[in-house]
């Protein structure tokens, strides 16, 4: 996918030091390249819901703002982006130490992008598919 | 819509007491009845994205969980609920210093219950609807 | 809600005379006005899947496609409309001879607009909400 | 995946000669496997919206019956499958002459099952993926 702002890795690095919820929560910024991004997060007990699974808010976080990004790496320079909606699917209870989201833009566009979410959790030291996300981000021209 | 468990209003506080992610973003329980459920959130400057909004991670929480507590007002005694999946549209950009969430079971049911959230803000002291989600919620016997 | 086409409930007409597969299905228009629409449908054998409830994609087509013309009473004359996602929840099976669909926009926007439709059937006289819909329709310029 | 119908090709080719509206639309089944079924349609002008593209409730149609038979070649013999919800993204208009559906189950479950589709739309003879859809699909034993 084309790259239109080649500063996008350094932007990409300002917005996560410069967002208040994401720091809060925790997700940590991993890397990204042209249409994608990834983050962790080291699951405490603050995470969880009140039956002990990670709480689906955090896993909701965690993708809406992994696929903000991944859209993000494709946009010109100083175009800001915006989440519309997105639908997530939370395939198994989520438990373990840590979470490992993955976003990929499934269709670029000049007005918005379409983007899906993968999160994974390691349970025993297994990686299991927690969660998936089809999330839809706006382009907001500044 | 029928009740199951008499002592759901008391199980709702208890849910809400023992809720870590929820008590760590700062969403409050409000008050509850059979099929519905609100709640309220102070907006703090950690609840922002780096645009200057509501993240829209928190609206996800603020829904998601609100609307599991609507279903669980219906649900019998002992049975616990679990998000299967969501959809959110982020309707506006979410400003100001307080949000409020309504939660309204649309269709109860045996295995899953289909909720409808909505959250409005209140910038400018005027009430704007900020998201609506549509939640379905699982029943998990114990 | 405000038009911006005076000739929207000619326009909507002519849509309808000139959609293939909304005839072909046989959904039928029934009224407009300032971002709603209601379509109907007589439901024959043909629209049964093999378990004999009325097909999922007929309640698709129905949803999305009164969402779509309740979108496009509000926008301006000449402007077009296209889907971009929708999530549909089917709450019933539905079953019975007709179906009645109401569509609203819950946020209409200069490029794209939020709309809700709901379905409606008729079994045993009694009329029951078998499925809603969340739909983001596009805005189009010709 | 693990089969648990011996009979499910079989039952599937069953399923497809007695659903009257996948008929009545032209929908064909093309093969299936454990977790997975591929569908294909002859476009004609009577798929088409107003507009002159195929109508999002042909490809709603098409994408929901064929997550529904991936479904359904995953659970025992005598279970039927019934679409509880499901999100659409129509990515591209869709136009051309044949029309290409891949559902896979994503995640199989005793009471649900997740399930993707996509569509592919061959204009100019290249091959263009034109929908995605995340198909909740319920279990209903007979």
């Amino acid at each position: 996918m084309n790259i239109q702002n080649p500063d996008y890795q350094l932007d990409v690095e300002k917005i996560f030091a410069n967002s208040p919820f994401i720091n809060d929560v925790g997700v940590k910024f991993e890397t990204c390249g042209p249409g994608w991004c990834t983050t962790s997060l080291q699951v405490e007990a603050r995470h969880h819901q009140h039956s002990g699974v990670i709480h689906a808010g955090v896993l909701s976080t965690m993708a809406d703002n992994t696929a903000g990004v991944a859209a993000y790496t494709l946009v010109p320079k100083g175009v800001n982006v915006l989440t519309i909606e997105f639908k997530i699917n939370l395939l198994r209870a989520a438990t373990g130490k840590r979470l490992f989201c993955e976003a990929k833009v499934l269709k670029p566009g000049r007005l918005f992008s379409i983007v899906e979410s993968e999160i994974f959790a390691f349970p025993d030291d297994t990686k299991k598919l927690v969660c998936k996300a089809t999330v839809t981000i706006g382009n907001i021209a500044n």
